[in-house]
């Protein structure tokens, strides 16, 4: 019997209702529910009959759930619900001691958290798969050049698997973060009740034990109101995701005829229904277009949580969607990334002949000027007035003649033409972390590192 | 000379100049550059005579920003220019020697890192302060009763003090994620030059070192197109903002007539234009108010960065104003709130009425029939039963006969009224992290041991 | 026969496909396809009969969708295409003309705006019955006195009739926005072609007419690049849910035991599966929580759209389920705050209770004073010195003596004491737009003018 | 003398005080200040000699305000309050009686109104100029081919008028959008008082009148927590924000080697610190990165009124930074645009090159075909594997021989090769909008008439 006189209005019911999106708590409600009940009973608070009968319950409904057997119906409100009443079907009435000490509030936040963590897991397998992509592909192309670019201009010339490195770090910082939203997860919210705690000495470091936590939430206000870590989750899947939309825009760049470095395989591109010539690196498009969606994502929950009194408010419902859409997408994004990396071809000539210009080299020619001891500054003027001349009378830097040369930068000579011969520049950026390949090799050595410690 | 023809447009100069924000960074401009100078002597890059010359001169420079007697010209066009140029002024042409080996893209990502990790670190500090305050005012309030609410609902009562240590446990966690900031910012961008790395063997770990960083940024094109460690903090900084916004919001409901249970002191209120009988919370207002700032910050960042190819682009000049003012925006809110909670003053008759209300104690009565070994599921349909009979009578739980009790709810007896006791059902939420008196004396002292780590 | 040697990878597929959403744009796109081969045939570009076996063979794709009888295939990429393919299972080889002088591209953008055309109309309609049921709401409460509030401080009385009413203007501004959104998305896309135009001299006006659009797009490049109307859209369903989450959050506040101003139907709260007694207004809390998640959508859009380049890239494909989640969400939760309200009950005697607090007179007791000449910033200091002091002592305003008057505002005097008998105040708010009975009876004739204008 | 007997904190001063931004209202604010006490004058509420001692010293403070000679003091809070407490000096205590019949509520909205009413007007001047430039640059250019892009990949030549103009048209929306924000803002708030209206029967109508709005606001609690105002004017700027972020994203892109199509006006440009050949598109860069930043505006203003209960709440303070950055962003970046876009200049010669390729034509191929009665789909896959075979074989299509065309589409002959011959499907593109010449001279007309309408 409900202390409500009157049945819920179908308009209230479609917006209050939960269980289209949170049936996807199910596997951990589940879960949840026999670790319950198992301490229960280990604390003295149920039988041990009326536990195994509960449990046998549980993995009946599960067996259900897994199969594709499990029927809603019209009046479940939500996952939870629905599954004790289901067990209530399987067991009798002592399916309802299972919700002895618990609530849905801590019962809810305990899914949430669960499916967080399991997902923080897979976001960094994932992770590892990607970055142990790109370590492959940089290997594969360890001295390719390309161009650099600063601005989308032509800056300095790079070797494409330093390129492709720099993206490996970034995912690597991914990984990272999603290590610290496990960290920040390990405290399991079951036990806090409604809010207050419950009326019976639970065994919650049990519990915390069997469901994988660290250690329990200190304060049952904080664990029934505490949605840290789906902003953390949030966080670390938007950055993640901005890191793929760079990536993304790059591979549309380069798959453009104008710059014609690379061409994505047949799977991981379409055509037009109009236009039969089309090949369109779809996949690219959609890694670079999810980003705003995980970062609204983020920024949508951070409005529900705002201003919103403790402990539990029906707001915290608007969690759930935006935490599976996240997870959906992260895991499909990095997946088509790896996919469309694995399948990439780059275009060894074009890469190099954009490379080949010469322009970049007049960093170069500045540090000679500062080797001679001409101050910085005063070489970057003298070098832009070479490069002026030069590109007003349209020419490279090398056909600028020896007289102008004497004139315009009289503290040049010989040693300036053969700076100029193809690739000496690229060699030259020996500083740690720079382009020249012997650094380039340490990178990679640290980054198979970094691979075997992320897989940790 | 520059290769330019044309002076800049006045409207582009507004539009590119960045000086009338990022002359913020100048401090860490200053000791960023002195440490480079020093390396390059070092390194043998230039001889020592010139660094001490151009590192006196960074002093000076140093000395005029600190007394505020720096001028600024119309034409600096932003604080690394124009401290260059000062430097220039002062110790003639040898500073352009400064910039050897060095870009402006990695000395400006430089600058942004040093102030993330500063201001983490300040974060840290008044974190810190705050959760020291709530610590002694759940001392001050350790057996003050409240009403817990769930939905705004009055549901169960709780102390005051647990409410208050909710809050303890939130910025517990913020001060654990500025931690993960400082840890996912350890790496030094300085070194890699324009995008490639520099033309000179420099020594990054002696820079790393003096500059307070663990190690290097491990490749060079990472690190100029690198912001992450600005989304760190921002993401940070977004959630410790959204814990300030409950905080406000609930002293704001707690400051109405309505509910009464608390007054902020005249330092932290102000008064009304138009009637003087008003004292408004303020100060819990602008708490309030400004998590949305904070994560629009954030998601303007991620907007900027969403799809920008790699290496250095001008979007990323759109850092630092976010960045800044959510720094200010953070460190001011912190403050306010520690001080306006230091003044704060609760009425503890009002509270302690609005817990006495009995209703809240119909869990406990549906926990007595558990005890009986009726299932959850079936009390709670009793006590609803109990609940809808006596609101329909305007009676409270107490007021039920024994007669009617016998009728609704014959398991129940006398043990019904002595749990209707006032009080006995504060104490019994006797769960790990429950209100429980004892239990909130064990969180006391983890919140003291909390904040002893913090402070490490 | 396809240009491409390679099927699509499983993964590119999950991520590219868009038949999980768009299928609901079926209806407008069998609508679209049904004009646009009548316009083929009528500018002589199929023949009659071609054409009017296709239009009998969408007619009848129609109906299986209208039926559910539609069935999807596994290489079904959109529904367009979804379509199409079942056309000419249909109607044979002669499908494939459909296509004709027709791109993705502006099929596309015409089925979305489409659309947002439908949904601005019943955004609209669904308004209208909201700010109908406020004005109902509003004449059966016309001289219910409750507090007005500032920064959640008891301000100044007001009529319940007058705070209701607040919320029809703002309505009805959301009402006038939907109407932009329809002014501004009159203009027809489709015959853009993949993004030049198509190689016949189709009838555009001709199309715009039957499809209800009042003109064509200009420019076929922004025609298949144009997504504004769906920012429209969105700005315009972000304030609207901004707007019910202000009303939401006050329903919320009102029936907390604190104010108990207002109780909700049992058709619209919920109950708590461990808490008997409680009777949570969940619908209220509901329109509180949508904001946030619309905003977001239009914040995800913009962030799409940033820095794209023209004309048609996939990313556009991200504008859909944004759209329609939060058409979704808009007209369920306008359905609900219309359902709400209709059952809500007010309490008058709490309100009239709390509105019947002396102090917010203190503002017409300056104006008092301002009547008799004293300048109002210095009759605003002498009516808080009278404040402070009856606050000081636990006296109301009236209980002040006349001596203590003379002494602390030497101007007042028995008029002081008429004008606190109760309710004067509420009267004397009579300018235009007041709180004064006539005037909100005034108002209530204009709002139902405006109801008027608004249907129309 | 104030009811406080504490002054206030420094930290909730400096959390509190607006001025250090709000002093940009005080034009709107003497403005206000002086229709306001005209009015009074004329009601009889105050005289018409202390209504013109009031004016005269309003206009000194106004005349101080604008020769920057007006002080602050430490304890002005507000611009509102430093404005009549520096009156008040100038003309005695008259100058209190300013603030009869006003609250500080109903003043800062309109203040508020007026500065977006201001600049929505300025904002519409600056995107006709914008508009009228690329009037002019599409004239400039009208017949200069380039390729149309989908996907980023070739699609189909157009005229770079063309293209110019689908921004035009972009543009012309959002001057349509801020005539709705001003259509919408027509309403005065003044005289709603602090929120229940006030004491006298104010002439609102009048007020309306001298302050440039049509009407009057409605309902008093309405108008002091009304801010749809600025949401209108941030989501028209966000919306005009993203377009200009698209035009600079081209402008960026192609000013790339890659593309080579444009190059921007030194005046426009800037240099590297290090690579002295760099001429960096900053100011197409910086387009593109602002619409971040007015969407976080927009989405943080929603967020901080989201749940916030009526009337006026201190949070409201927080409309004003956004918006104010929002207008100078959105003035200064719509004045780089159409400088910017003044000195451009386009390179033909790259240009025709690239819209020369062959294949972009497959869709005129496919289109023979279907006027040879192939339906259309069966048309696109015939041409597909035209394609392929080409490419393939590295073949432009017209270079496949008459005997693989009799294999491969025996529909085609000769009129195939015909139709390849350059330039002949870019005028094939004749439909209403489309890029052939006389669609594009027709557009010009609308273009030129859309103009004068929007001077109007």
């Amino acid at each position: 019997m409900s202390r409500f006189a009157e049945p819920p209005d179908p308009v209230f019911q479609a917006l209050n209702s939960s269980i289209s999106f949170d049936h996807r708590l199910a596997p951990y409600d589940i879960e949840q529910s026999r670790a319950h009940v198992r301490m229960l009973a280990g604390a003295g608070i149920v039988s041990s009959d009326d536990a195994a009968t509960i449990e046998r319950g549980l993995e009946a409904v599960g067996a259900e759930l897994d199969g594709g057997l499990f029927e809603l119906r019209a009046d479940d409100e939500d996952i939870h619900m629905a599954i004790e009443r289901r067990l209530t079907e399987i067991v009798g009435p002592v399916g309802g001691k299972l919700h002895t000490a618990r609530s849905r509030n801590d019962q809810v936040a305990t899914d949430v958290v669960m499916y967080v963590r399991h997902h923080a897991r897979t976001a960094r397998a994932a992770l590892h798969a990607l970055m142990r992509t790109l370590v492959a592909l940089a290997e594969r192309h360890e001295d390719w050049a390309m161009p650099g670019y600063t601005h989308l201009q032509r800056a300095q010339p790079v070797y494409l698997s330093h390129h492709l490195l720099a993206y490996f770090w970034k995912f690597r910082r991914d990984h990272l973060r999603f290590g610290f939203c496990l960290a920040a997860s390990d405290e399991l919210p079951l036990g806090a009740g409604a809010l207050a705690g419950v009326n019976f000495d639970t065994d919650r470091h049990e519990l915390a034990r069997a469901l994988g936590f660290g250690t329990v939430a200190e304060n049952s206000i904080d664990a029934v109101s505490n949605r840290d870590f789906v902003l953390d989750y949030l966080a670390a899947a938007a950055t993640a995701a901005t890191h793929l939309s760079q990536l993304g825009a790059e591979i549309v760049l380069w798959s453009s005829q104008e710059f014609g470095f690379c061409e994505v395989s047949d799977a991981f591109a379409s055509g037009s229904s109009i236009m039969p010539q089309k090949k369109n690196p779809d996949a690219a498009e959609l890694l670079r277009s999810k980003a705003p969606r995980v970062a609204a994502h983020l920024i949508g929950l951070h409005g529900v949580i705002h201003g919103l009194p403790l402990t539990y408010n029906k707001d915290l419902q608007e969690d759930k969607e935006r935490l599976f859409d996240a997870s959906d997408t992260l895991e499909l994004t990095l997946a088509a990334a790896t996919g469309m990396l694995e399948g990439i071809s780059f275009q060894r000539e074009r890469m190099a002949s954009a490379a080949a210009d010469e322009f970049p080299a007049a960093t170069d020619v500045a540090d000679l000027l500062v080797g001679r001891g001409v101050p910085f500054r005063e070489a970057h003027g003298v070098v832009a007035g070479l490069v002026r001349h030069a590109l007003e009378r349209g020419k490279q830097l090398s056909e600028v003649t020896a007289e102008e040369l004497s004139e315009l930068a009289p503290q040049l000579d010989a040693a300036y033409y053969a700076l100029l011969e193809e690739g000496a520049w690229l060699e030259s950026k020996r500083s740690e972390g720079g382009t020249a390949l012997p650094r380039v090799r340490e990178q990679l050595e640290r980054a198979h590192a970094a691979l075997v410690e992320a897989s940790a």
